[in-house]
């Protein structure tokens, strides 16, 4: 037996889940083009600085870091925001706004394995740049919406909430961003009482703690009702009200154009990157309790980067937790089951000639399968059936010589004798 | 500015060019479906030990290595054929052949950067085993072929060698398989005189030699007389002579099956992976020095990864290389060019209803980008223009109260008020 194996937390993707993943890619790619979004592949492999400028420990600490051989410090790209906004800041900078990037592709992070965790990972990603207004957020929570239901999946449902409320209120209570990103990180874990713990000793008001400690039960599927609750609940703390109209007036944009998104708001809710400044959001399944997407608003990312000023908003798909997901919601992907053929020649001296019907077939569009292993024909058909092939076209000589073949129906078992050129009309009848 | 920028070696493709790739890489799946191939996804990280395992001291010297986390030693992947192996050997070990394997995805080597040669490089692969006979090293020219048709390459050429001619000769010369891979390096690298110097050293008869001598000399377009020549000109080594058979035999293959392919048959082409058994070919255009794509036979390479013995024939192109010969070749894919549609509404209080009318084409599958950056109509209508955008629908107040919007041609600069639910119709007439 072999000894090679692949690297724990990698994985290979034989050819049905890969076809299941090049088709959530494609409806992936389809909606980016619906909403405007431009692709753009940028390297696996970037600086390591340029990848942990932002990240945030938690993600810094779980890349792959190495040295290439001129001795250059880099790693395998953990999410696609950074090398986006290296773009936007460096060869973008002078183009005007908005930009509506896209790209997908391998993503690389040292976690845990697990159900839909690897250490390799597909995401489409999409950023929409230069707009600081609530269409813009509107439009990525849609475009996220629209592919969840391109790919048909069922059941799933939004959590939505704002940084800006509870960032807003430790700005108000003067938590420095050091402190205030630690706080995010608990919240985000949900280790609410270490977060209180972190923010009392920071110098944090006894009603400022208070009003967290409300905020982060504050939840519900009503989500107009929800917000008007957070409102009033950071009714002291004037950036935290703004942030809360700000998400009323995306979700109104939403509802009042027509729009149905299955979805709760989280006041209490926190992402794991530092980066974000406004709504942030994730997608779930009953089935799975990981996020199968997620994204938000990050208005500061660019200039930290070194580009101008750019508001931005964005959002990252898992294309193989939506392919988790799908599997175990026993969806199967609306795929064509295009019919195959396999060619087999009676005896060895024909196989020029079963070629010859090989590409003729071909060229009309057909799948073939030529017969390659010099099998008896009893043995090729066996295995053409094993494998749910669709038709043989078996080459014999006498009917070779009268510009005709047999063509046998695997599923039907039938089989008929018909003129070369007619051998792709009989079949696609 | 910026400090950030790609890596070394590294590069962004924009939309334009991602938008080629993306067109190749289709072609390439397409053309996998009609030879029957079905595609798998490997990883990018393997095992170093798999990777190095066979690829020669050429390619292992630069690949990019490292440690993980975990303290494993592992490298992204300078080419499939050792993950497809892997796979055959373990995972398929049991299923019946043959296997036709289809990947896409990036490589990675570190090259001295030039024109079509990066560190990261896209590849599709092929790989068809478990059979040893001409008519797979057919399918695998013949599939070379039409891709290369399908993505509208020109002018483009097949060298076609036999590493068996070289090799019968050095093994019938007690030449040792160690000191035949150096020889086949250097052949590869047209390093001939150093070549002949190796073998002399080895202890070659003054005969072999000159045969040696004769042979790199010997190539052309007349490919049936080339393979008599060379198949006369080793008549004393007898695995040559079978090479030379089994080469005139897939070449027949192809020309009696009606199939024309551009090629040269060169006795002295050797390629750079030491793996290699049978036939080996390239594809070349005038326009580019670097091969565009190449593969052979390597019947003894799923074993020494510790698999069943299974023959085996494969090829990989290179995608941005084909890229590359297309754009010099001034050759615009034949991209679907869809309209796309800007929403844009005259006034703040209208985003609402612009989001409607969006939603309401995408959903009609148009590619619509809404207005999102809250400027007057006529910066809007600008930036449509200016990156050729081909409609604008402009709501406004007025008109839709009426139930309608105004739509403009930027194209042909015309305008017209047509109900909301007639949109797409008047644009796609």
């Amino acid at each position: 037996m072999s000894e090679f194996k692949t690297v724990r937390g990698m994985r290979d993707l034989l050819p049905e889940e890969a076809r299941i993943m090049r088709y959530i890619e494609n409806k992936a790619r389809r909606t980016a083009e619906l909403y405007g979004f431009k692709e753009i592949i940028t390297p696996v492999v970037e600086s390591y600085e340029l990848l942990s400028a932002k990240a945030g420990e938690e993600v810094r600490s779980r890349m792959f870091v190495f040295k290439d051989l001129g001795n250059r410090n880099v790693a395998l790209r953990p999410e696609f925001t950074a090398s986006v906004a290296r773009l936007v800041a460096t060869t973008f900078r002078t183009e005007p706004k908005p930009f509506r990037l896209f790209s997908v592709g391998s993503n690389y992070r040292y976690d845990e394995p697990q159900k839909g965790r690897y250490r390799e990972f597909w995401q489409s990603n999409y950023e929409l740049m230069g707009s600081n207004r609530p269409e813009a957020d509107a439009e990525i929570l849609l475009l996220t919406d629209s592919l969840m239901k391109a790919v048909g999946l069922k059941g799933y449902k939004f959590k939505v909430g704002h940084v800006g409320v509870l960032r807003g209120i430790l700005a108000q209570e003067n938590v420095e961003d050091k402190v205030q990103n630690a706080v995010m990180q608990l919240m985000d874990k949900k280790q609410y009482e270490d977060a209180f713990r972190m923010v009392e000793e920071a110098g944090m008001s006894q009603k400022g703690v208070k009003v967290l400690r409300k905020l982060v039960e504050l939840k519900g599927d009503k989500v107009f009702d929800v917000v008007e609750e957070m409102k009033s609940c950071v009714e002291d703390y004037e950036k935290a009200v703004k942030a809360t109209e700000n998400l009323s007036e995306i979700l109104k944009l939403i509802s009042e154009s027509g729009n149905k998104i299955n979805m709760t708001v989280d006041a209490g809710f926190a992402r794991g990157l530092e980066y974000y400044t406004g709504i942030i959001f994730e997608v779930y399944v009953p089935d799975l309790d990981i996020a199968l997407g997620g994204g938000g608003r990050y208005d500061r990312l660019i200039e930290l980067f070194g580009g101008e000023p750019t508001p931005a908003v964005g959002v990252a798909h898992g294309i193989d937790r939506i392919m988790l997901s799908l599997q175990s919601q026993k969806t199967k992907p609306d795929l064509d089951e295009e019919k195959t053929v396999m060619v087999i020649p009676i005896q060895e001296e024909l196989k020029t000639e079963a070629l010859k019907i090989a590409q003729t077939l071909r060229s009309a569009v057909m799948m073939v399968e030529l017969e390659v292993m010099g099998r008896k024909m009893v043995k090729a058909l066996e295995d053409a059936d094993r494998r749910g092939i669709s038709y043989a076209v078996i080459v014999g000589e006498r009917e070779f010589k009268e510009g005709k073949a047999v063509i046998r129906d695997l599923k039907k078992r039938e089989q008929s004798t018909v003129e070369i050129g007619k051998i792709q009309e009989s079949i696609k009848k």
